[in-house]
């Protein structure tokens, strides 16, 4: 008998079941646009040129990082397909731009039809929510190199903007409000951080009991709180509110990122007194005695984006998001400056 | 001494100068469409209305499998990134559109900025062959989960096309010949199944003499033999010659993708005696007594891209992609079918 590619550790009849598991799903994320179904050379989304007068397309790639390792350890994987989602959507939405479509890409060891399905259950239920279409993926098993139930999970997403709505920077002035949205957890980022504090460090595991006041009962399902999907929020707020800017609070903090939503001529003044941080960000700092810069730059601390807004529309902005479905308050304000996101601790 | 995400193996700096050292070969690949620069929460591109009736915007995500080993084992990593690009663009091109802009995602144990700009070079210098702008991407580090050294290679194109020139399979009919362009290598596809029979069955390393015949010095180097960019030649083929159909050959070889271009009326009927099998392919064969249906179902066997054309513009077709720069054969005939592809053996 011959040498075989399933021998190899690559099954195409898993692959095969794995797209059949996966197909009420992708589609129950397809809007108008979509032409054609799952399985042709690429994804098929009809643009309509009409619709714009100088229009603009967005691009965002991003990954789930190492929280893929903590879902594994928790052998939960319906929910980081949000997460997925919520790291390139809302990249999109901060230049202004509505999402369209989104595809995925998936790494496993060991090609496990009924894991894929979670996989891409939750990444289609953040479609869903972020209002753009599954149009296409990847499913890659690496036998040998990555062990099984291991996985990676990378997101691709393109959305539209009219060029002259496109924000950039340039429309922050001084005296302008810092809105801020909030985080129940890490989203999707400083997790080598935060699994070296608590396996490593204080040698817990996924399995063990959270700490007090925390919202998930073990350790595990607190770390894969899902993030939240901004998008449609911003949506609701950028139709009824003037907005200035735009920031996704990811790897990097706020001063890695907020300052990315500013122009060259302003600087942000947070008041770190204005919001407490979840329990969770609390424990990682006591746990590895972490400076409160490090934990700035790191972690999102409980402002998973932040808008920018006219002084005189701050309060309708954080009315139109609290009807839209999510709280959100005033972090400080914008100063003359050079670009830099500053603490008013 | 407070614990950090330094410490904790993920290096800001290392990250910031990886994005320095790659800024060059982006811009390179930049079209006059791309606005802005690298650095912001996503990739800008205009798109121009007027220049379309009922445009659709074509999407495709791919890796290189476990050819991102071979890059490692072999210490050579400026050449995987054309195969990237070769994946992802291939696929779009498959619908007759045109590529324009493309995002790559790096995921690393440890991040090089030396490393991630060989591989980036690549994916740059693939974006200019295929004629689309580089307009985003991300470096992840996973320490811990991934070895120094290890990294992985994601991808993503966006094309267009007018949906009434766009390729379905619809046009495909009995009579039409199968135009097959040359591919030197197993492009990104079968390699673990390669891996396994050069380095598990016969014991050799990737520093060890390739066969007779081969065009690289040595195993690794014959593994890591570059994709071929079909897109230009394509592109150049369908502004020339009326094109039915288009299917790119990765992995599940000819059966499992010219049966993609194929319409639901129409078999394709390939004579395997029409070209040679590059020489990596025989030897693969050999060392594990794979069958010849086991070796046409997971490499592409020296054909990486096939063409379906009338049969009258077969000739013009030979000899328009030799001007434009490539081989091409012709490889068998359409008949009357359900959407197979058989060998005439």
């Amino acid at each position: 008998m011959g040498e075989t590619y399933e021998a190899a550790g690559v099954s195409i009849r898993a692959g095969e079941d794995a797209v059949a598991a996966i197909k009420d799903d992708v589609r129950s994320t397809f809007r108008p646009e979509v032409i054609g179904d799952i399985g042709g050379f690429g994804g098929l989304f009809r643009f309509d040129p009409s619709r714009y007068r100088d229009p603009v397309l967005v691009s965002s790639t991003d990954g789930v990082g190492t929280k893929a390792q903590v879902a594994t350890a928790t052998g939960r994987f319906d929910t980081i397909g949000l997460d997925l989602v919520a790291m390139c959507v809302d990249d999109l939405v901060c230049s202004g731009a509505e999402p369209l479509f989104f595809l995925d890409y998936i790494s496993v060891g060991t090609l496990d039809p009924a894991h894929v399905k979670q996989l891409v259950a939750g990444v289609a239920e953040g479609c869903r929510r972020a209002g753009c279409a599954l149009v296409g993926g990847e499913m890659a098993e690496h036998p040998g190199t990555m062990a099984p139930g291991e996985f990676d999970l990378v997101g691709f997403a393109v959305g539209v903007v009219e060029r002259d709505r496109m924000l950039t920077g340039e429309r922050v002035s001084p005296g302008d409000v810092l809105v801020a949205l909030p985080s129940p957890g890490l989203r999707s980022n400083g997790y080598s951080l935060a699994r070296r504090l608590l396996f490593d460090v204080a040698g817990r595991s996924v399995d063990d009991p959270a700490w007090d006041g925390a919202g998930a009962p073990t350790v595990g399902e607190e770390l894969l709180v899902p993030s939240v999907i901004y998008a449609p929020f911003i949506r609701a707020l950028t139709e009824a509110v003037e907005v200035h800017g735009i920031a996704h609070i990811t790897g990097g903090g706020l001063p890695g990122n907020l300052n990315r939503a500013l122009g060259e001529r302003t600087d942000a003044v947070v008041d770190p007194g204005s919001w407490e941080w979840p329990r969770i960000f609390s424990e990682l700092q006591q746990l590895g005695s972490v400076s409160t810069d490090e934990m700035r730059s790191v972690f999102n601390l409980g402002v998973g984006m932040v808008v920018v807004v006219p002084s005189e529309a701050a309060h309708r902005a954080v009315d139109t998001l609290r009807t839209a479905g999510t709280r959100a308050r005033i972090i400080g304000e914008v100063v003359p400056g050079d670009g830099t996101v500053r603490f008013d601790d």
